[in-house]
């Protein structure tokens, strides 16, 4: 696709096919995000994927569960526009996709969260041009059982920065008005 | 350009052609960036556009210092690999370019990372898709002399995350070789 419309394309996506992303093709987006710069060039991201529903359902209610709990102790979150939303137990975070990539790295490394930022958004531009849609879900990032964390492989050293997901859309909603970018200064 | 073809020319670019990039290009490649994705859609991304190559030599000058000086008071850091090239009075941490946008946002906001990093993938696939050249220089952003700041404009509650510089290269490079991607993972 060329980049003009793909620029267009890629847009959040929540809703989607009931229709299984086929693992190889999981593989070829990620092998596509190798080629994200990294901070000297250490390419720290590495991968957990994903696509057992009951799995995505139980990582989608331990980060509510989280949150709600974060919200209890301090009131004053940003998050607390989301509190009745996460309490509603039929939300599920990460609406239903057939697909959850999480974006993980060393915990201690500084450059960790724009490494795997930067990983994230060369894997949403390689989805949507193959037809898929992601969207972040900084909501499901909270997985914080250790057990849990087991199952689907998270080292000890590691922390989840990028939780994306990714399936069929339904249909592709227009992009909307953004605001003109503020320019600060030119000098 | 079609998207496969620009993943391989989307290259960090560290030598550029003597020929300043004109300001209405940098500004359509901005106006790119705000298809980005952001945390809650705030789209919190500003921007800060350095073409004065004076300026640009100063603003290298005071994060080297800056670096160097938290390199004395901290020798453990990672930072620790570019003592000698930061130390070297001739290197400009921005490699001569002729422009530098600087992405800032509002220090306190906690998705301001990866939102300001989002923005910045944009501007790195835009300004390649036009044939133009860019590289992130973390070592670019510790710009903290009140009066520089005020210079160029960055509001006292505000945060440098990505200094991005952008121009004509002098050639593209192959991309490297990467790692496999490690997929810890499939669940």
């Amino acid at each position: 696709m060329d980049f003009t419309t793909l620029l267009l394309n890629r847009r959040s996506i929540r809703d989607f096919l009931d229709r299984d992303v086929p693992l190889v093709l999981v593989e070829e987006i990620i092998q596509d995000t190798r080629l994200a710069p990294s901070a000297s060039n250490r390419q720290p991201c590495r991968f957990i994927i994903v696509r057992d529903r009951k799995m995505i359902e139980r990582l989608s209610g331990e980060s509510k569960r989280n949150l709600l709990a974060d919200l209890t102790r301090n009131p004053g979150l940003p998050l607390k526009q989301y509190e009745t939303t996460l309490a509603d137990e039929k939300f599920n975070v990460f609406y239903n996709a057939p697909c959850l990539v999480y974006f993980i790295g060393p915990s201690e490394l500084f450059s960790l969260e724009v490494d795997c930022t930067l990983a994230a958004a060369y894997f949403m531009f390689s989805a949507a041009n193959r037809g898929l849609g992601t969207c972040w879900i900084g909501l499901g990032a909270n997985i914080r059982d250790p057990a849990l964390r087991g199952e689907i492989g998270v080292p000890e050293d590691c922390r989840i920065v990028a939780p994306v997901i990714l399936g069929y859309p339904k249909r592709v909603p227009a992009a909307p008005q953004r605001r003109a970018p503020e320019i600060v200064k030119v000098v």
